[in-house]
C-alpha cells in the first residue's frame, strides 16, 4: 500500500494504515545477525536448537529495521523525515521464525511541536505482527 | 574488554563496563540502510548533502545493533542471555557519521525476578558514544 508523503499537517491523531508484507528468510537471519546480534540463537541453526526458542529466530533488531522500511515504503515519510529522537516501550512480545511473514500496523498517537525551530514531532504507534501465510 | 560470561546472580546493581570501540565506514552505512532503513540522509551521499544533518548519517538502528554487538563481543551474556524482552527510552541524540568511532558504556539498574518460570531479568542502562578518535 502506498501512501502520498505526508508532513505534520496531514497527519490525523487516531489514523491507521498497514503496511505490505514481508517474508523473513533463514538467509537474512543469520547475515543480519552475524554482523548486528550474534548470538548463538539467532546465527547457528544447529545451535539454536538448544537455545531458549528451540530453533533459529530472527534479530529483534532485524525486525525492527524491517518493520521500519515496511512503513517507509508506504512513502508515508518519504521526503518529509527529519530523523527520530527515539523508542519507546519497544517489545518483542514473540519469536520470529524463518518463514514467517510479517507486516505493520500504525496509529498516529500524538502530535506536538519541538523545542527544535522548523521542527514538529508525531509520535506514532506501531504493532509488527505475523501475518497469515 | 573481554568480561566471564555472567548470569543473574553474577550482575550487581550500580556495576559498570566497557566495550571496545568500533570504527563506522561509509560503506556499512550505506548496506545497513539499504536493507534495513532506506531513508535517503543513510543511503545516499549527495542526496544526505540536503537532508537534515547535512551529510551521510548512520541509522540509528544500525548503532543499536552494533552496540549491542559491542556488548555481546565482551562475553558478558554469551551462552547467559535467554533473549530481550524490549527497550525502553531509547534516544539517539546525536548523528553518526562515516569515520567516527563508538564504544558503549553499561551500567546495571536493576534486577528482578520474572513471571516466565526460570527465567531472571536484569535491566541495564546502555550509553554509545562517541570516542576519541
Amino acid at each position: 500500500m502506498k501512501i502520498k508523503p505526508k508532513y505534520f499537517d496531514d497527519f490525523h491523531i487516531g489514523e491507521t494504515f498497514e503496511t505490505e508484507p514481508n517474508l523473513i528468510s533463514k538467509d537474512e537471519i543469520i547475515d543480519f545477525a552475524s554482523k548486528y546480534d550474534p548470538q548463538a540463537f539467532h546465527l547457528d541453526e544447529e545451535a539454536a536448537k538448544n537455545g531458549p526458542f528451540g530453533q533459529l529466530t530472527s534479530s529483534g533488531f532485524m525486525t525492527l529495521g524491517k518493520s521500519f522500511t515496511q512503513i517507509f515504503n508506504t512513502d508515508v515519510f518519504n521526503g518529509s523525515s527529519m530523523g527520530a529522537w527515539g523508542l519507546d516501550e519497544l517489545r518483542w512480545t514473540k519469536p520470529v521464525y524463518p518463514g514467517d511473514t510479517l507486516k505493520t500496523k500504525v496509529e498516529v498517537l500524538e502530535k506536538k511541536l519541538s523545542s527544535k525551530p522548523n521542527q514538529r514531532d508525531r509520535k506514532v504507534k506501531t504493532n509488527c505482527f505475523k501475518s497469515k501465510r
